[in-house]
């Protein structure tokens, strides 16, 4: 498992959703080309990713499109099901508690929470904004082993040492600090809008000076 | 530029933002091992990454703060300034545009955008929220590069391509979809918050079986 890079990794979440969007207008078999052309990888690059997984593409056939769904959602953990937990429900709370996509990847929203006391008892959606005090407990019961974290940053970092505290394995932090405790064996993926938009600006730069390169 | 791998280039937002703290509580020198205890790598892995932007620490002294924090921004392309605009104002636009990161990474929201007549007009924070047809020469007016696509999935390769048109190069896309136009030169950045989820379950599945191999 730990044999596959990260870049391949990160990329595997991309294939899965081309294949799935594949597969729902009927498809059911996809030469490397097509999926490089759909997310502006080479040829290359997805025949080497997808026989990393043990999946060869058969020359003039291609790859059937079912059983390599089945692989890459296997590969990332996505065979079986995961309850999370939303922590901050402000703007961004509420957005990704609207966001339509958790079934479809095997995760389970079970609990929404909140500090703030006008919130904690109203309704977000399906699922009614409880208090931190109750997240013990859900946690518990429910076996949640991931958590979103979108609440400020000041308070994110004892929010999610909490969490672990807790019996959360991964958090999803949306705070724009760093969660990670010294010596916590917590697993953390960091979402940085800020992060982000300069991965944007430093790719636009590269495929610029690709083009001159030309 | 490009010889540096995709890796290195998604771990440098994360040294900048630790350099960037160090640097806020007044550190001058740092060592590659607190760096990589701050983000739970290890400290080879640090020291190959920053001597891959031709840094090299000092035995016992460490790395400049200063110095380095020039020679990543640089590399990421945020010694200079981009103007940027948002285009969708749902509960994740508003959370986006609350964003307080953007300043200090040279990066200036100059406009927002919707196609709801109810919004139009309307304030959010700072900025009156524009109809989609002053896109162009507001684009034209202040040059701006980059977008961030926050609009249902249904109508985002729409948008996206629109954005291509009046000469975006960028987009941060929200939407859970691929707005990749087939021969665009669009650079487009993803940030699907399900896929996000994946990449955590595999971490979490992964740090799971490095213990247990322990």
């Amino acid at each position: 498992m730990s044999d596959i890079s990260e870049a391949t990794i990160n990329r595997l979440p991309l294939y899965l959703r081309e294949l799935e969007q594949l597969q729902r207008i009927g498809t059911a078999r996809v030469q490397s080309g097509q999926i490089a052309k759909r997310l502006g990888f080479s040829d290359s690059q997805v025949r080497r990713d997808l026989s990393v997984l043990g999946s060869m593409g058969q020359r003039g056939v291609g790859y059937d499109v079912r059983s390599l769904i089945g692989t890459i959602r296997n590969q990332l953990g996505g065979d079986r099901s995961w309850n999370v937990v939303l922590v901050g429900v402000g703007n961004l709370g509420k957005a990704l508690c609207g966001y339509r996509g958790f079934d479809q990847h095997g995760l389970n929203l079970v609990g929404v929470f909140d500090v703030d006391p006008a919130k904690i008892g109203t309704k977000l959606g399906d699922h009614v904004i409880r208090p931190l005090g109750e997240l013990e407990s859900l946690v518990e019961e429910q076996t949640v082993e991931l958590a979103i974290l979108a609440v400020p940053a000041s308070v994110a970092p004892a929010v999610a040492q909490r969490l672990e505290v807790v019996g959360i394995s991964g958090i999803l932090n949306f705070a724009p600090v760093n969660v990670k405790q010294k010596l916590s064996s917590l697993t953390i993926v960091d979402v940085d809008l800020a992060i982000e938009l300069q991965r944007l600006a430093h790719a636009v730069l590269r495929a610029r000076s690709e083009k001159s390169e030309d």
